[in-house]
């Protein structure tokens, strides 16, 4: 049988080679259109196809699962299902749309039924998240952090090395790419003044994140080491976590960051499987010192993914202001999962992680407008003439991912979201 | 109409004097017996009264709902009814539990059918927490661990007053009342060690809190002030919030807890209405620095209920350790509440939002191990001649809470959790 990742395959779909959906990536994601509900669906090239309309029709009737699971408003229950029968269906899908395979593509009231262009569509949170928590996996990140908010000679904390620090984030605030987001507000101290303000944020930052959606649960007690891991991850998606830097500075301590992050978090809605990334997988940096047992692993768990942030004011251009790579973060995505278990803490299917601010090693992969201004010191400037210490109302940050291998583009494609001024 | 708070209420159930569920109360909650589902119950003295049974049979066809939502393994759809429906279910509840109606009372068969003796039915999760916040309100307890993590002489931070200080929680590990928890593993480093080591935390702690659980939601970007808060929440449960010291102490920062909260928290099974507790409303303490305007309110959003904290060691008797009281803390729900939203954040029906570790003023009233025992160098004595810093496995810790007002006493039932060694 040929692998659903063959560099060789096509597909009887035309699909550019700049798209970031051939048929070697076919991720996941819930969509709908004027007629339907939302339901399951698989990117492919410009289109979606239509897992609901092929289950009604039997296209999956080898695999042992109720295809009802495709006519629901997020993933979770298809998920629920297991990694055999994610990957018997991607499978499946992949030997559907291939080029020497006549039972979609030999029916045209058929391809018309369950091929959507996606600009027809409108995207959903492809997973009802149950838990969601926020990794800062990226050491370059945490140093620029460190350096600014506490001290530059002591930027990394003591704890930095040896554990995947990790918060919890807000769920219910978590949407998709293409929904505006409001300018939050919030109590805000100036260093020279006697008492707080409130007022809409002037420090409004994204974050450049790679997020992780778990697709098994645990039982409360029970620890899964980083080579276990990967039986639990159903995929990646891309998140711009939304920050206000002022709001943050004022209430992080003792307990952390909380209004400052709880606004809004913006989630790319196709969610690319870990089968897919495979290709991808490269050797991590060397950790030193030796992370404690419960956090060694063998193989590799870094993944060689480009990203990219670009900014484009309302009506102007896009602006490309960060370019850095998934592969720079120090503790990877089977250390992060191993370490929220390592108490005992149930994992639930749907549960987010994400990777924290990736950031690499220099000035223009900083994942952060906090990190390329350095707090607004340096503000960047744009091709419409106009400069951003943090992000204005009306400007519209995009952040896009892909992979390469043998000629072969895995996209992810990308996270949009418009800044509206304060409710 | 009698009103279902009144006082010389009665009903055709016998209810003892010192029983935490009168006719006055009726906390909603959800239950099972070995031969029914999991469905929606309210307490009554001894037993619990199936709404599901009742709603089937008609007797809520006067209000404006489906009975089906009492057939259901959680109270989020009931909630989601409004408060207008919650009120008219606990009427209609008071007015066929009163001593002068025969509805129930007057058919043997009913009355088999049902009423459930608490002893024979298994209580769960009350509601699906989708959002779980743990705020940080009592100033005591502030004082407290300030004192011992950082700086006695300036244990509460600059931020303290000015913002009712909170992070996100992880919803996953929320149990009910009688579900044994293990010991968390963890990365714990003594002062003068040079590395962490991993294994069981010892220095296990609970922390004495009340919740309260949002019945109605908000949109993304929308704010409410505190006056506002009562329309949106349901009721209260106690809340023992498990800690592991040592972990904390370690992971904290910069993020805040994660790892040391993260394995349990432990909740009361019956949801006691706000309109229940209406005649404990107290004012409460002077806040000064005078909170910025969107966190101002008018009347009275304390409440004077009682809390108590218990320790049983295996095969030993009850210990009483900690007597306090909901009215000590500094911020109140509704301003709690208010500050969650200020930044535009969406409420959920089923939101869990705790206190924080609830300490008066003296020894006796410290809310948690770590302020009892201040960090273990001065243990409890208890009765059976053992002695604790911290909690021990095989230990079972008992949480209470109740108001009580002309004679009339409203009670939370209790939240008792075993300690099991680490799994």
């Amino acid at each position: 049988m040929i692998k659903a990742n063959d560099p060789a395959l096509h597909s009887w779909i035309e699909i550019d080679a700049s798209s970031d959906f051939p048929i070697q990536n076919l991720p996941f994601g819930i969509f709908s259109t004027p007629e339907r509900d939302p339901r399951v669906g698989v990117a492919i090239g410009n289109y979606i196809l239509d897992l609901c309309v092929l289950g009604r029709r039997d296209f999956f009737n080898l695999i042992d699962m109720d295809p009802n699971v495709f006519h629901r408003p997020c993933l979770n229950d298809f998920i629920a299902l297991g990694r055999p029968v994610w990957r018997a269906v991607r499978n499946r899908v992949s030997e559907l749309l291939r080029n020497d395979n006549e039972e979609i593509s030999g029916d045209s009231d058929l391809i018309r039924e369950c091929l959507v262009l996606q600009r027809d569509a409108e995207v959903h949170m492809p997973v009802k998240v149950g838990n969601y928590t926020d990794f800062y996996s990226s050491m370059e990140h945490a140093r620029n952090v460190g350096s600014m908010f506490r001290d530059p000679e002591n930027a990394l904390l003591p704890n930095w090395k040896h554990i995947p620090i990790g918060y919890h984030g807000r769920a219910s605030s978590i949407v998709p790419s293409g929904t505006p987001i409001y300018r939050p507000k919030g109590q805000t101290k100036a260093v020279d003044a006697d008492a707080p303000v409130f007022g809409p944020s002037r420090m409004l930052d994204f974050e450049l994140e790679v997020a992780f959606i778990t697709g098994r649960e645990t039982q409360l007690g029970q620890s899964i080491s980083p080579n276990e891991a990967d039986e639990y991850i159903f995929g990646l998606v891309l998140l711009n976590d939304w920050s206000a830097r002022d709001i943050q500075t004022w209430e992080y301590v003792p307990l952390g960051p909380f209004l400052a992050k709880s606004f809004a978090s913006s989630l790319s809605p196709w969610v690319v499987t870990l089968d897919a990334l495979e290709p991808f997988k490269v050797k991590g940096p060397v950790q030193d010192p030796q992370p404690l047992p419960y956090l060694e692993f063998t193989g590799h768990h870094h993944y060689d993914i480009n990203l990219e942030v670009l900014l484009q004011p309302e009506g102007a251009a896009e602006n490309s202001i960060c370019q850095t790579n998934y592969r720079h973060l120090y503790w990877n995505m089977n250390q992060q999962l191993a370490h929220q278990t390592s108490n005992g803490c149930n994992l639930q299917v749907g549960d987010l992680y994400a990777s924290g601010t990736i950031s690499g090693p220099d000035k223009g992969s900083y994942g952060s407008m906090l990190e390329l201004t350095w707090r607004g010191t340096n503000p960047l400037q744009l091709t419409d003439g106009t400069s951003r210490g943090f992000i204005q109302d009306g400007d519209t940050v995009i952040m896009r991912a892909h992979g390469e291998r043998n000629g072969i583009r895995i996209g992810f494609g990308e996270v949009r979201t418009q800044v509206l001024p304060a409710f």
